[in-house]
This record gives C-alpha cells, structure tokens and sequence, in this order.
C-alpha cells in the first residue's frame, strides 16, 4: 500500500491527516513572504496568512505567536537557503582568492537581491512603529552572515594566509565594499540592483582589493 | 506683519530691513532641520516651518517651492559644512596613508553622525510615499560625497601612488568598508554610533587595509 493510499484511508476514515509542523511552518512561512513583500507590517494580518495558507488560526498561533515571530521566521527561510552554499570544506579546498570571491559572491546574490532588499527597506521603513522587525532583520539575517565571514576569516588567519588586526572589522570591511553602495541606492529606490554577471565582478574586484590592497609599491621617480 | 519685520522697521526708522535671501534661506533650513529630525516628513507643514522660522508663507514658497525642495536644502546645507574640510591641497600636502584616513575620518563624521544617520533613515521610511526626499537625500548627500573620493582617488592614481580596476568602485568599497555595518545597524536602531574615537580607528584601519590589503605574502611552510 503506497502512502497516498494510507493517507487516503485515514482521510476517509474520518481522522485528521497529521502534517508535520515542519511542513505547516513552510507554508505559513511561504504565504507571509508573499503578503511582507506586497504590504506594509501594519495591513500584514495574521489570520489572514493563517487562512491563506489553509492553516487554523490555533495553529498557526501555536507555531509563530507573534506578528514579530513571523516576519523573523521568513527572514530565517531566507538565510537557511544560503547557508549551505557557505560550506567551509568546499570553499577551504579553493585557493584563497578563489574562496573568498566565491564566498563575496554568494553574500552578495543573498544581500543585493530583491527579496533581502524588500525585507530591509521594509525593517527600516517601520522600526519606529515596530521596533521588533528591525531586530529581527538585525538577529537573523545581518549577525549570522557576519559570523559567517568572521568564522571565515579566523580559519584564513589561523592558516597563516592573511593577516587583520581585527577579525570583526575585517569581516564587516569585507561585506561594506560589497554592498553598501548598491544596497543603499536600491533602498532609496534610485538604482535597479546588480544582476548575477556584475555581482561576480564585484566579488572579484573587492577580494582583489582586500587581500592586495592598491598602493603602488614602486611609485615613479616623478612622485616620489 | 510679522514681528521681525515690525521690529525691523522700528529699528531703522520706517525703512523696511531688507534681509538677504542667502539668510533667510539659512533661518528657514534651520528651523526645518529640527522639524525633520523630530517628526516623520508627512507631518511636517510648510507653513509651519515658515512661521516657526518667521518668514512669510509667500517668501518661503518663493525660496523653496517643494517640502521635497525644503528636505532636499536642509540635507545640502549639511553637506555644505562638510565639503570644505574635504579640502584637496591640504590633503595632498599629507603622506597617502595619512590623506586617506583623514579622507575617511572625514566621511565618517558626517555619515556616522546622528543628523545623517536620521535623514537617511527619514528618507528610506518615506521612500514609498514621498519618492522625492529619497532621490534628494541620494542627489543631495550620497552622489556628491562619492564624486569627493572619486576625484581624491584620480589624483592619487595620476600621481601613479595607486592602482585601482576603477575608480567609481574604489571609491564605493572605500565607503562601504567605512560605512555599512556602523550605519545599518544605528538605523534599525540596534546599535548606537560610534564616537569620533572609533571613527578615527575605524578610518585608520580602512586606509591600511585599503592601501595594502591583507595577504600574508610568505605564509609559513605548513600553509603551502
């Protein structure tokens, strides 16, 4: 008997089908991303993600008590998809240059695209009225990826292969080069954020720049 | 009449005191800086600033046609107090290393300062409804602070002292490096700005990593 087939019986039976929590957060999740991109906090209602997800407002209180609790929850969803890619095995088994482009580049697809955008204008937009979504946006979508680079980096350091004088500046260095100028003209909506190609460039250009740095070591006998 | 202009007259004697535009725009910038900084720009009255600036509604409608124009002069006028210290010759009269973290100390002042920090959070929160005050804030405050670093960074490569892919992008990653973390954080409100201490630490670490990156350039045997 395959499972449709039991899931089928129990169905006709009369009995409840059991869903996984796992799987009832992923559609609640899914739907609030969708009702946080198209409005402000303020008109996002729980009850009505609860019931556009076809969950019952007890469940759905059960799983994610708080307005906050979601938004943080979709935030979350957002950065589990990237964090394997930052797989410390595969990118240690680079040459240096190589991992640290691949890691910019994978930070920068994450924090210059659309949605991460959306999600951080509208922390912005509303962090006086509902300072728990700034927080949220702070907790689980800045911290962890600065850990990410700062884990990075200590390995790199302890490797002997670059030398910081602090790990946490030069993690927040790293991710400052990369985004701040496309991010801030994205949130002021003035500039279309950079596609896949120039994100690449970008990656490349800024580990260039911070292992290598861009003084001249020889300056020309006319400026010396 | 207002009172200014009554007590003008008196004091010269039945001649109408003729103020210049340059300080009435001044007064008017003034007082419309604190009402920015105090209240969200939707609640902020043109009228309202004129009176509590003393000038007559028809006079500040003909100096600043726009509350989009009044944001735009208060974020301008900021920036007017800035743009003298980023003075060329005394900063080419500095050895690079110095230049540059007086460059970024400099930037640091105005971008991580708590004005900047309340018009750039101002000007994403109304980036929905008042679009104008976002392009302002990024015409007004963003473009002409690069352009600085830009033409700084032009020089120093003319002088053949550095070696960039690109100039517009050194000078993106020079501010990025400076400014994202600090600047995101304060505006969702996480964490406070630093003080001028840190700037000038921060600015000197940026310059250093900026100008000579952070290879080790014989890692130990065991790294090889």
């Amino acid at each position: 008997m395959s499972i449709q087939d039991a899931s089928a019986i129990r169905r006709s039976r009369g009995r409840p089908q059991v869903r996984p929590d796992e799987e009832t957060l992923r559609l609640i999740v899914d739907t609030a991303k969708q009702e946080f991109l198209t409005n402000c906090f303020n008109t996002v209602s729980m009850a009505q993600v609860a019931q556009r997800a076809g969950v019952s407002t007890k469940t759905m209180y059960r799983l994610v008590p708080t307005k906050g609790d979601l938004f943080r929850s979709v935030v979350a969803a957002r950065l589990g998809r990237f964090f394997p890619e930052f797989d410390s095995k595969e990118l240690d088994a680079l040459p240096l240059r190589e991992a640290l482009t691949r890691l910019l580049t994978i930070y920068g697809e994450l924090t210059l695209g659309e949605e991460a955008t959306r999600m951080y204008r509208l922390a912005v937009m509303e962090s006086t009225r509902f300072p728990e979504i700034a927080t949220a946006f702070f907790q689980t979508a800045i911290e962890p990826t600065g850990l990410v680079f700062e884990k990075w980096l200590s390995r790199q350091a302890e490797r002997g292969l670059i030398q910081v004088p602090d790990v946490k500046f030069a993690s927040e260095a790293l991710r400052g080069m990369m985004a701040l100028e496309p991010q801030r003209a994205a949130v002021l909506k003035q500039k279309a954020l950079p596609n896949s190609e120039a994100i690449a460039l970008r990656a490349r250009r800024c580990a260039d720049l911070f292992l290598k740095g861009c003084v001249v070591h020889q300056p020309p006998p006319s400026a010396r």
